[in-house]
């Protein structure tokens, strides 16, 4: 197979536009002043299904043939990936099931049942969500779209970087945060090509730096789950087409603390009036508490997304 | 004087262009398949100072006269006008002094003394802001820029509406959130100008309804301060400058319950991941819950602002 491109990117971004929302770019004065900085916010907690996943759904979905249409979809996913693909599939009539882990945001489950998918449970501590998708897809005939390790998946989510830049023009630095690399590895491709001399560094929770780790050694480290906050990158190890890209153009992965996602979220309450959940506050954390100096530089924020149960956003900001 | 038009609207716009920030206009398709209609959100809680407030106090000082921005300004509001020209007057190098009520929220006294005004406290139910306004600015020299209930301000709201239409064309009916006058005024100017078929309705608290008499009987009615959670809208009667446009553009006022206020505030953090204050609630609550029937056509909905203290809006989502 082909190394990815930012061709791949493009041609995702011709078959999603009109379904998916081009999300506004933000900026705040309050954290300019802070930091000396001029820092770009594309908004993907605006987006559809309140999360960029739902670009790498619809460019994957986009891509079917008539007999896996007819078949249907299946994923695994701790939840926006899920919604994403539920909605995805409800537009285009295809058939969606969801292994979900039992401990899933209960909004998230909601969400994904309410886009008319079926959802299976399955234990995160005890079960593999992967054999468990393997066993079904194999049963049913449906096609599994992993939530990051795949090649449209990855191309769908660099959407947004391209749409940033699209905005911004050339940047100092992109900040991107890091799960299974879906993200990171579409908006890596982005920035190659549309702004060079950008540096590209992904951010993930001080309790699972799988991605730092990998990084560092060259090869796909595996964790044990991480206990953090940030439940969209409660991964425990990276995808391989996602770390053959991040490998190639990324150039650093840094971590940050709960502590500082949870300051992040009452920043983004605060003084932008918007509700990110805490795996969205990464990429933000590090240029607000420093683990990547800024000052001086035009810096891209990815903000990935928005759900977070109401009641749990409410505990964690008034904390 | 002239009686106000779009041209007025228009130079405003000039005057603010770079200072005010162009705030997007979201959708959101949940919305709009539950009401079979087509909402446009012009999210002005995410303008600067987090209120449509700081484009009229924008538009006012930039009007002044050297001898003017040498004495400085000075004016009285439950908060989201002191802190837009609070920022305003910092810009412009322009002193300033804020007559702010002893019940303001915390949280907009804080961000009007950060942005280095000094604050004068009044009590709400005892004292008269207009008399102490008047009393100060005669004794200091200052120029009084009032709320809502001037000519420049009316004028720098406006903007929010031309460039709601200037991004979506012509709408069917556009809501507005109504208090002392100043959006609703600004926003009928705009739209007659610019999508002369649409209806421009103002929605305000039932607990003070006094638009809505004003409009029946063609003359302003005063009431007492209104009991409600639009704290933005505890205003007990509409502007001189600010009726004689609505009486002349507006077609009709509605009015809302706080307990559809605190709804339609879960329905912007659930589905649109924003946090908005519950005066800037009071237009999509109307479309949201049947004061004013939106099926088949297309809206536009001034969300005016997001200050509310994240323990108010906390406890407000989860009650």
């Amino acid at each position: 197979m082909s190394p990815l491109q930012f061709s791949d990117v493009e041609a995702a971004a011709g078959r999603i536009a009109g379904i998916a929302h081009r999300t506004p770019v933000l900026t705040s004065r309050t954290a300019n002043a802070r930091l000396d900085a001029s820092l770009f916010f594309k908004c993907e907690n605006f987006q559809r299904t309140g999360a960029f996943k739902f670009r790498g759904a619809c460019n994957a979905l986009a891509r079917f043939t008539d007999a896996q249409r007819r078949a249907g979809v299946l994923t695994y996913s701790s939840g926006n990936h899920a919604q994403a693909i539920a909605l995805a599939a409800s537009l285009s009539g295809i058939k969606a099931a969801i292994i979900m882990p039992h401990d899933a945001p209960a909004l998230k489950v909601a969400a994904t049942r309410g886009y008319g998918a079926e959802v299976i449970v399955y234990d995160r501590y005890t079960e593999n969500r992967e054999e468990i998708g393997r066993r079904l897809a194999a049963e049913r005939g449906m096609t599994l779209i992993p939530p990051y390790d795949h090649r449209d998946v990855i191309c769908g989510q660099g959407t947004a970087a391209l749409e940033l830049f699209a905005d911004t023009g050339p940047l100092d630095v992109l900040l991107v945060c890091l799960g299974g690399g879906g993200l990171l590895a579409g908006s890596a491709l982005s920035a190659r090509a549309l702004s060079p001399h950008c540096r590209v560094i992904g951010v993930e929770p001080a309790a699972g730096n799988d991605g730092q780790q990998s990084l560092a050694q060259g090869a796909v480290v595996t964790i044990a789950v991480p206990d953090t906050i940030a439940d969209g990158a409660m991964v425990t190890h990276l995808g391989a087409h996602n770390f053959d890209v991040i490998r190639r153009d990324v150039d650093a992965i840094v971590t940050v603390s709960d502590a500082e996602l949870v300051e992040t979220m009452k920043f983004f309450a605060e003084r932008m009036k918007m509700i990110v959940e805490p795996t969205g506050c990464l990429a933000a954390a590090a240029a607000l508490h420093g683990a990547v100096p800024v000052a001086g530089l035009r810096v891209g924020i990815l903000v990935s997304g928005g759900n977070v149960d109401l009641g749990r956003f409410a505990s964690l900001v008034t904390q």
